[in-house]
């Protein structure tokens, strides 16, 4: 059976409607890309960097809103410190292995810093690291690969799966990878978008559940086993969330929170190991980088923000599910293998439950 | 058919076996105490105060450690800058309605400060809006009874349901209440209890599930309407975590943080208007009011948490649908009626889903 | 020697202007009552609750924004969880001693929580120990005193030193109480208010600076004692910063954090035992509390603050030293006495530091 | 005048004594390393980095705990998450210029992480911005110069001034750079070092304090001018305190916390653009990476902590004077001039105001 997306399979997360590519890229302006790295010589490098630019990568220039949670803080993310300061969404995102985090973050102050002035750059790079499958401690990722992922960046639809900085993550003890969905939130005779991508590497198997079934019981690690001998319970997931809603840097943060919500219902349980970190910007305002006069942001009411809320949920549940069932079988370092989901038994296990 | 607790229903939740009450009170020295107010005049009151005393009440004399995390900080919990700054656990806990946290926290002082010398004491005491069914501004709670939910403070089996500060809770718009649930986690040959309860006053009717299933979705709002005529999403819930393990206070935080991976199982969404917090404290350790020398604290290595992880997990989904399974049916302010959920339709749908 | 303000001493502190009133009450709108409970039977009362009450009282219906940071949580303020969610200041305040800051608390609901409706309604209280001249155990503020400084809030002038919530403290070993202060920000073309009030109980004699002299060295102990045999240590401030400029709420938490510049340039250690806590809000933005469409919040650039952060420095800095220059000399609970500062002497140290 | 430490122009910070060597390397196991860049040629380059390794370099084997606080959080510090989770203290330290904090980051992984196992690292790297003497767009720093900062790491006197990651750093307006500072501390018959060093690039020239003394008022920027025509009023200070007393996560974040009280007490202001972070650690526990039985975590009393407090304090304050009075006149990139502070009139000033 062809890999393909959770829809494809006729299944649905929730009760809101995609966006037009179901990806975060449904979102205006914000544009992804990848660089894979996946070769066997001189060392196994199964690994790669995904690149979120919002602005189309002018966010350093034309700054909007953004908010942060750490449901598990065992992993890294640049940036923070800067965006709960001031509640600025600055700097472009990339998403990467845990030990070269600082290549990539060094290179997107390079490409993005205003040069001149006095201006400075924090970006947001945040990892998961995948050193069952990638032999990390060779360091495979090279300046090349960074600005490959920053020039390829595109709108529209998003590969998912084994690429960027999912090329070597393990979900729910299958092979995972990169994962995007959308909804569309009506409101007040708006549309607006709130988009998610994940970098999708956690998870056991027995947690794993599509719309309430538990389809991890059931396709259980005798028949296909993880890429380790021990069960570790590691691992982590990096979820970014978009919207073009006008929501403040507080609302935001309370946005980021809902992918919580969504990563527990498809099994999420926050195990030591696993750094679970979510991150929401809004594409909404426009603030210059150097203001010289008040700005006027706008809010939503907080009353009015559970479309919103649900839709984090929903689209975070189902892009973790996308990069399972996009993600295709991969060996890689001393030989592991990490399997890709089933598709035909997901989808006998979800149909199961639902009659 | 009379009410029961979930296992009464021949359903669990999770993988991992309860205490013996299957209730926070499994924690050795954990009491519990309520006082109900149930009356039509001179205002239609259904309310009530919950106390949860570590130690039998002697905390404030000889602490241990805590932690504490917000999903949706709209509510009242004092006692957080104390706890957040030490992490001691050092006074007991009530639950109540939102308009008299200040009643029941200075008769805790009063009962519970250590008199003479310098001493303070800065209690936690937590809070659901339970204005549907309780004319709350009339403030019907009293001293009375917030003394007589000290002094019946007892262990063993927990009431649940309709009592204390669970008195007038709805639930996934059904009557919610008072629930509590227990694990034990085996541990380098000893057996240690995680405890939850909750004040379940929170969620949608459609996103309610048991083990999966939409129970919810399939229990619809026409047949057991909610006590209001539109759809609020407000409510709110409060979580208590105790053990009996080794946790420092940091580990009690990531503890309290796995509640929400249980909450958001059982549907909870975290909408706007819910409070939903999340308090853990462990009685392990016995750290003096006002010690003269330098402590041993002893912690678990984190990477061995998850076991505990996953039994607060499950603690906390039991307890909140304990909270409804014995919650009955209430009639209250302007007639308004919650009603409790139908426990032979949910035992059906959760069979059917397991087929 | 009269009792006066630090200015009218002729010392000023820092270089930025005071409002009309040098007081907190320079931000309109802003009332603040006291309530002083000064009695010798049936217990020795020292205590009281000071309140503040933005927009007239109405900030209940008419919300604004604000933000919080403790420095030393040892303490209590209730209504954080909802500052910190939200960012909406929609609560009266109201300072007062440990022990009954519950008492408090709920008399604000029941005043001034919008009865009908769903409403519900956070207050913010907090607290500092009066317990070395007050009988703090005996609960002496009772629910007339709090409607008392409720009805008696006014714009103007603001008593200071021995009233309201400062009856009983002691600040760097003096007698200590409220204190407050203002400064005008010039910015572009309009003039904001940066206002203080501190509920002042912390600090060690020798710490005690007045513009960089040390004048706690200078007035030991010997001449003056503390009211305690043994230093403690211990004792708490509370901070309120007012401003009607047009900031975020992320921007009032970094203002109420340069409360801390203040404090510490006046000698403030951020002892363990003291609860340290700044709270700043903004009166500029009128939200409704039950908002039917998006808002446009004002904010100024972030590289526009500093003068209003050298404002909050300074307002806060000679808040608590107009608290010590105006506060009497008090005998209390067992007799205790906690000496007023000697104003010749001060004046003298200050001038032999300047010339 | 040759340049000197404070002390060595008979001007003392505070009561208490320092370590041997009045530097953090007075904790036993504290290394600090520097490589310094300096060159004109290609690009202007003015800066450089400083490494500080606990434990000798074995933290990443042999852990400890840690705490952080931000005064404003306008900067990068990596590895926070980790060690806000786990109290953990498990990498080494180094701070450089803001543009190349990733560089430094993945040499320390490459240099410090476990290799084989599942291990990681998650290193403390943080940075000020140096880009007004040096041409920070070039990115000057190399891989050479990191390791040679860490080949070079020792015990024992600690050079400061212009040197590693401050040697392009200006504060209060004069010349910056590194400090460093000690202090012990009795405590029931232990001798405890609580130590402090600063990268200091913050601060206006009219807020500098020397023991209360309004220096910088006196030493005017006409006389010596800043190395920039409009004052811009932001830079940043990275501080870390390190201790080798018995200290919990919580107690270093509460002692990290105190090293805004020294910076406030020598004129810090928490500009809008300065990075005002405070790390501290201690190395008094020995924790395995990979613990396989429950630890037991020595603690002071909370309420014993005030001397560690007031040594932090006073360490902070003098390391930034230290990094003033250390530092030389440097011309860099533009040509641009900061001025050492003059060591005469800084005396000078500091008697006429201790008579």
């Amino acid at each position: 059976m062809q890999r393909a997306r959770l829809r494809e399979l006729g299944i649905s997360i929730g009760t809101m409607e995609p966006g037009p590519n179901n990806a975060i890229t449904d979102v205006d302006g914000v544009l992804v890309g990848h660089a894979t790295v996946i070769r066997d010589a001189p060392s196994m490098a199964r690994t790669g960097v995904t690149v979120i630019l919002p602005r189309k990568g002018e966010i350093s220039r034309d700054h909007s809103l953004g908010g942060f949670e750490a449901l598990n803080g065992v992993g890294e993310m640049t940036g923070l410190l800067w965006l709960e300061e001031t509640g600025l969404m600055s700097a472009p995102i990339a998403l990467t292995n845990t030990h070269q985090v600082g290549l990539v973050r060094d290179i997107l102050v390079e490409h993005f810093a205003p040069y001149g002035g006095w201006s400075y750059d924090l970006p947001i790079v945040s990892e998961t690291w995948d050193g069952y499958l990638n032999d990390i401690h060779t360091f495979p990722l090279e300046r090349q690969h960074v600005l490959k992922a920053i020039s390829s960046a595109h709108t529209g639809i998003v590969e998912e799966g084994n690429v960027g900085g999912g090329t070597g993550t393990v979900c729910h003890e299958f092979k995972g990878g990169i994962g995007t969905s959308s909804r569309v939130v009506q409101y007040q005779g708006e549309n607006y978008i709130v988009g998610a991508l994940v970098q999708a590497n956690h998870g056991s198997r027995e947690d794993l559940r599509v719309n309430g079934a538990p389809v991890g019981k059931h396709i259980g690690t005798d028949a296909f086993p993880p890429p380790w001998s021990q069960t570790v319970a590691a691992g982590s997931i990096v979820t970014v969330l978009a919207t073009d809603a006008p929501l403040s840097s507080l609302q935001c943060k309370r946005l980021a929170r809902r992918g919580i919500i969504g990563f527990a219902r498809a099994g999420g349980a926050g195990h030591h190991g696993s750094g679970d970190l979510f991150l929401a910007f809004t594409t909404y305002h426009h603030l210059p980088a150097q203001p010289q006069e008040p700005m006027d942001i706008r809010m939503l009411p907080h009353s009015h923000l559970n479309p919103f809320f649900q839709a984090a949920a929903e689209a975070v549940e189902e892009a973790i599910l996308n990069s399972l069932t996009s993600a295709e079988t991969m060996t890689g370092y001393h030989g592991r293998v990490a399997h890709a989901i089933p598709l035909d038994q997901l989808v006998e296990i979800v149909n199961r439950y639902s009659s």
